[in-house]
């Protein structure tokens, strides 16, 4: 881990990062910080989580905390980047190169499948947000611009007959994009099968059904 | 509402129950209490509501809450009976009556949908359980023998040929179960269509597929 991006003990001198491991109360690079933070968000909940349980958690003073990040609502809004970010950049990449609704839509549910299982943690905490603060309430914003995304792609399938129009192109955008979100609360990496057996098993369920 | 089920303020006598309607400090019936401390459960978390959160929210006093309850537990066991009694009646009458594992399946499915919306709120209470109390657990236990039954109905279909062999029998079962939770985080009775055309959409979606 790069020395210039460790979060040390407030106690401790900057130099002693490459030193000999200390006691329980260990330095950290802002990725692990991030992680840390992120467990105890998703494990009591971000409201029911303050300064002082990140603290006790991460085993360093608030202090040290606050020398890298400002705010509680800042470590939120970078853990929620990681997911956003790693959502749209699937989206993007598909609209930009898919050819029609229907396939456009396949590699979403398939690229959605692989962040979840990657980012699962950041999901995670974007799936539980309730939105009381601007950092929730503009992630939701970016996560209901995903949703509408696909929406608009089961319109455009509908319009063209390559997707039914005998079921409801208001709700199937919706369960579809459940179903996967499902992924955070069940999935356990190993044990339920591999990414790409999940993400057949998603995309094949949606548009061929399950009927042999 | 019948006045020997009634929650009254402490401070108001018994027969006071059928009265003019008291200023700010309503009585309750058994049904109404029960559902007042379901909407906080979910708008605060379980935990980190106490008996003063309801106490305030039902605007009556702790005695009067546990004239009627023994404790905040209770209640939470109260509410999560409901909404399993409601979805193990679908199974077991479904179990009993249908014909062939699809059958049975396509019908789990659309009655635990009619479940989810017509017992919303308990069923949201129950989906965001962590399991950190007996009563939690019993609960979780239960519905994990619901998720179990459907795992069988699914690898039955599979051995039958009745349903394709190329998806995973350990990822269907939860997807599609994934799929009908995620009625209670977007679905607006009114607004997203009705609840024929939801279920329909699911069994359609999951054994069908959505290609034209």
């Amino acid at each position: 881990m790069p020395t210039e991006q460790q979060f040390l003990p407030d106690d401790a001198p900057a130099d002693d990062a490459a030193a000999a491991p200390r006691r329980g109360r260990p330095g950290y690079d802002r990725e692990t910080l991030l992680s840390v933070c992120v467990e105890v968000f998703n494990r009591y909940g971000y409201d029911a989580t303050s300064m002082g349980t990140l603290s006790r958690h991460l085993g360093i003073s608030k202090s040290a905390i606050y020398h890298h990040v400002e705010s509680k609502e800042a470590i939120l809004g970078q853990a929620l980047d990681r997911a956003l970010d790693a959502l749209e950049a699937v989206f993007s990449e598909v609209l930009a190169n898919g050819s029609g609704p229907v396939n456009k839509l396949e590699q979403i549910l398939d690229g959605s499948v692989r962040v979840l299982v990657a980012q699962m943690p950041y999901v995670t905490l974007l799936l539980r947000l309730r939105g009381n603060s601007e950092v929730e309430e503009a992630a939701l914003q970016r996560r209901r611009h995903l949703t509408h995304t696909v929406e608009d792609l089961v319109r455009q399938a509908q319009e063209r007959g390559e997707l039914r129009t005998d079921i409801s192109g208001k709700s199937a955008p919706r369960l579809m994009l459940g179903m996967v979100n499902s992924i955070v609360d069940w999935y356990q990496p190993g044990r339920s099968g591999t990414v790409d057996q999940l993400a057949d098993t998603v995309v094949t369920m949606v548009f061929a059904g399950l009927r042999a």
